[in-house]
Order: structure tokens, then C-alpha cells, then sequence
């Protein structure tokens, strides 16, 4: 049996969080174990909504990195690679564009709600409306089978997969990979303020790279039980952010279910159990924060990495564009 | 002063005929004398309308740089390149991409018109609809600042400027230039069955590669005065193709001159004036045909002077390109 291939990713516009850490990079930790997996830095997709701030990106590359590999990402088990150095993606851009009608991208579902939040409705971008043909060419360059995606973005995967099916008859070939879109089972992580999304923009975000001093502030600013007013009242456990937080990350369930059950009957107060969710957090957060001290110490190694992977992927996506070319008769020799 | 760099081309998509020669060969010839000149065989410009044959469009490749070398293009002074082959170009593409918007190219007149001769209205690949975009890629991957283009084609020259001096702009830079569109001066040549154009798919071309018979029978065919029945009757000169073709490619103006005032004064007839448009034809052509056998003959010597001059084109756009990424912050070192 062949491993599986995983491609996987985020765009670098600001240093990773919680939410992040639970929706997906807790997976790739053990995904790498058993599949091959390539984690790209998707610069280039960053641009098509940060166009205006370069900048941005670019630095965020690097704390992204330091993100990846102080959570336990592993450079002997996965490949990460920098979208942007790899030129066989926008060729194969190129060549799928001619596979998709303009309208079959703007009835994709997850480009329409983002072209709402964006408030882009009257001037979307051609670089942003194609951006589910640019996923594609990043999927099939590296062949991946398992694309570990949110519920919402499981359109994307049928956009790769229509591109693959329509690109394999006409060209009667079989060198383009379906790929199935892996959902995490885990619950999404909601943001500090209750809201049900962590996100920078968002401004409810714990980020892995928090001093401890503002991870303290952060929880002590919990959204709980708004009805649970004096610490004798019985509280809410349900919606209540501490407690969904504790059930993510506190090991000891038992200690977990006491405190439930306190709050619940009336007598614990948010402090205590905040106090609590502070131990834990900063726990699984210190070990983090210590060796990404220790990456940023050794930036010239993190970068070597970063390439290193680069190239493999270099390698990879070329041979796929050559394949491709091939029945396209594009080579020339 | 700094020489004007020219880029211009074709699609791949057929062999040229005379309508190519008057309306942009001949110019060309005279350009390389004086300019930069690169002349681009667009072979993934072609694939945006020929996606379903691209076989067709690699075997015509090798044609028109037949075509191009037996009309007189110089490869001391011309540089030919083959699109496909230059992976600088869907990379700015695709940084061009996130500065235009759909709207902006759904209001682009040729590409409208294009739309509607095609009968894509309800389906227009995205890849059809972007190639303004990639057209800018190709001008200014070259900076080049002058580009030959018929009446019809200067809506692609003004969105290529808008592109530059969106980027410039942005980025705050210079590095882009923005170009002039050369119409040519000479009046576009007629189709031999008296339509306005001359064009394969209209089936009324002649082309630079037809042999003698072939031309000679295309001739005898031709559109003349449809009110000039017989030899005696006076006949129109206005709007009568083979006079057309005689003011466009007879040397000797005085003969044309006296065959006009005949023709118009009754008692010559058309086969006359066609037998002498087929020498004058035929002188043209025939070292044009001759210079062709001895190129088809040596193919692979043909193919170099492609491949050199893509070679070159590469490093030409890798500079550029790279000029680019340094100022989106995109090169890593």
C-alpha cells in the first residue's frame, strides 16, 4: 500500500494561536507519523487578500515556522515549504484556468462567503476568484490524496477534484490525484470572548508565542457565565468558554468533572476555576515558548530548514508539471 | 537614448498568410533594424481557446518559425522565444492578478468581442478571461514600450498600463514600464473572397507557405467586381479585391495604374488582371517557399535558434521577475 500524501498549510499573516493548535496542528503532529506530509507556507494565497502589505507576509513566514517546529513539528517527518519559490504552481495555475468557467468560481460557496466578509462584491480581485484553481495546483503538484480542511472548506477539495477529473479525459491521462478532504474530529476551538471562532481579526486569539504575563491577562478576561454573578449562584457550564477550554486541554478529567459539578451546584467562583485553566494552559504553553526562545536564537537554522524542504518540494511539484507539460505537449527537447 | 524594445508574436494556431505579412511580418523585417525586437510564439495564449487540441498548437510551433525565418526575420537581430518555456511569466501573472478585477475584465472590449464570436458567454474559462493579464505578464516581463498591435487590440495595451502603474504605485517602485500600442499604418488586407479580414477559420487566407498550384487556383478565385460580367463592360476598382492585392504587393505602379483606368473604362477582363496579381504573387512568394524547403530540411537547426533565443528570453524575464519579488518582498536569500 502506497502512504498517504498530505498537503497542509496556513498563510503567514500573523503567528499562530490556539485554535490553530487544536483544529489542526495537534493532527499534523500525528500525522507525520504515518503519512508523508508537506506543510506549505502559503505566501503567495496570503497576497491574494494582503496584496496591499507584503510586508506582512513576509515576516510572518518566519514566525510561522518558529510556530510549527516548537509545537513538535517534526523537519526529519514533515516537509514544510515556502509557496513562492515553487514556480510549477502558477504554471499549473495557468494551465487549469483554461478547465474552469469564471461562473463555476463564483458559485464556489467558500469564495462567496469570503468575498461577503471582505465586503468585495463590487471588485473582487482575479487573483482572489481564482484562488481555488491556485489550491488546486498546489494539491495536485504534490499529488496529495488527504487534504486535512475545515467543514467549510471542503468546496475547495470538489473545485481540485473537478479540475482533476476534467484535466485526466481530455488529456487521457491518469497523472492527476483525486484527494479527499480529511475533517478534523475535533470540535472548533471558540475564541476567548465566547465568540465561535478564534481569530486574530478577530481580536479573541491566545497565541502559542503569548508571554505567560499576557496569557495570565487573557484568561482572567475569559468570557464565562454572564448570569453567574456572585460565586455562591450556580453557574453555566455549557457555552462557558473556561470549561470548554478545560475539557481541550486539562489532562486531569477527573479534577475537570469536580469543578463542573461545583459550579454547576453554586459556590465556585470564576476566579478559582480561571486560576485552574492558567495552570494548565500555561503547562502545555511553557515547554512551546521555551524552544521557540530557542529557535528564534537559531533563525539561520529555521530558515535552512524551511529551504532544505523547499527543494524537496521544488523537486516534486517540477516532476508533476512535467508530466503534466508531457500530455499537454509542452515539452520540448 | 535607449533603444525601444518591441515584444509582439503570434498564437500558434496555423500557418501565417499574407494578411499576417502585410499587417505585421513586413513591419517587423523593417523593426529588427532598429529595436530590441522579441517575437513570441504564444503557445499558452493559444491553449486559452485551444486547451482541447493543444497538439495542434505544438505542431504549428515549428510553421510559423518557418514562416518567420523565409519571410526575412533575422535571428542575429530578432530574438524568437516559445512561451511555454518561460516560467517568469505565469509568475507575474499571477501577482498581476490580485491588482485587477473580474469587472475590469469583463469590461475589456476585445475580450467582450472575443467572447461573443466564440458564443462563451455562459462559460468563459477563467483562463480566457484573465489573458489580458497574462499579456501584461509578457509585456512587461521584457519592458518592452513598444507593441505592434491592430486598432482593435489597444484596450490590451491600456489594461497592460494600468497594471504598471497600479504596481509602481503600490509597491513604489519603477520598475515596470508602460508601453506604447504601434498600429500599423498600412490598411488591413482583405480575405481573397472580399471580406474584411483575412483569417483560417474564415477560409479565405493565402498563405505564405501554399505552393504555386495552390496559389494560382486561390487567385483565379478571387473576389472581384461582381458587376463586371464581360470583358467590355467597365468595372470597379474600389472595394475589387485583386486590385486591392495589386496596390498592396505590385512594385510597378505605373502598369497597375493603366490596368485600373482599362478595367474602369471596359474591355479588360478579370482574368487578365488576376493572371498578372499571380506573377506578382508568385515573385513574392516564391523565395519566401524556396528559403522555407531549405529551413523544414534543417529542423533541428531551426529549433536552436528557438531555443537560444528562449534561453535568453529566460534570463531577460528572470530579471524582471525577480525585480518583482524584491519588492513584494518575496526573494529569500
Amino acid at each position: 500500500m502506497k502512504k498517504e500524501i498530505i498537503l497542509t498549510g496556513d498563510r503567514p499573516t500573523g503567528p499562530l494561536h490556539l485554535g490553530h493548535y487544536v483544529g489542526s496542528l495537534k493532527n499534523r503532529i500525528l500525522l507525520q507519523d504515518t503519512c508523508e506530509q508537506f506543510v506549505m507556507i502559503a505566501d503567495i494565497q496570503a497576497l491574494t487578500d494582503n496584496f496591499e502589505n507584503p510586508k506582512k507576509v513576509h515576516d510572518n513566514v518566519m514566525q510561522v515556522m518558529y510556530d510549527y517546529l516548537s509545537v513538535g513539528l517534526d523537519p526529519k517527518k514533515t516537509t514544510f515549504l515556502l509557496q513562492s519559490q515553487l514556480s510549477a504552481l502558477p504554471e499549473l495555475t495557468m494551465y487549469y484556468m483554461n478547465l474552469v468557467t469564471v461562473a463555476r468560481l463564483e458559485r464556489n460557496p467558500t469564495v462567496k462567503t469570503e468575498i461577503k466578509q471582505k465586503g468585495m462584491e463590487k471588485s473582487i480581485p482575479a487573483g482572489f476568484l481564482c484562488y481555488p484553481i491556485s489550491q488546486a495546483a498546489d494539491i495536485t503538484a504534490f499529488k496529495a490524496n488527504l487534504v486535512p480542511v475545515g467543514e467549510d472548506q471542503l468546496p475547495m477539495i470538489e473545485q481540485t477534484n473537478e479540475i482533476v477529473r476534467s484535466f485526466n479525459r481530455l488529456y487521457k491521462t491518469d497523472i492527476l490525484v483525486e484527494a479527499k478532504g480529511l475533517v478534523p474530529q475535533c470540535a472548533r476551538l471558540s475564541g476567548m470572548d465566547g465568540q465561535a471562532k478564534m481569530g486574530k481579526s478577530l481580536g479573541n486569539a491566545l497565541y502559542l508565542s503569548d508571554s505567560a504575563d499576557l496569557v495570565a491577562k487573557k484568561v482572567k478576561a475569559m468570557y464565562t457565565d454572564p448570569g453567574h454573578i456572585r460565586v455562591e449562584d450556580p453557574g453555566k457550564v455549557e457555552g462557558n468558554t473556561v470549561f470548554e477550554y478545560l475539557d481541550a486541554f486539562a489532562h486531569d478529567k477527573v479534577v475537570v468533572a469536580s469543578l463542573k459539578e461545583q459550579y454547576q451546584r453554586g459556590g465556585l467562583g470564576d476566579m478559582k476555576v480561571k486560576n485552574y485553566l492558567l495552570e494548565v494552559l500555561l503547562e502545555m504553553l511553557e515547554p512551546i515558548r521555551a524552544s521557540r526562545v530557542l529557535l528564534e536564537q537559531n533563525q539561520d537554522e529555521v530558515k535552512k530548514i524551511l529551504f532544505a524542504g523547499t527543494q524537496q518540494a521544488h523537486e516534486v511539484t517540477q516532476k508533476t508539471l512535467n508530466e503534466v507539460k508531457e500530455v499537454m505537449h509542452l515539452i520540448w527537447k
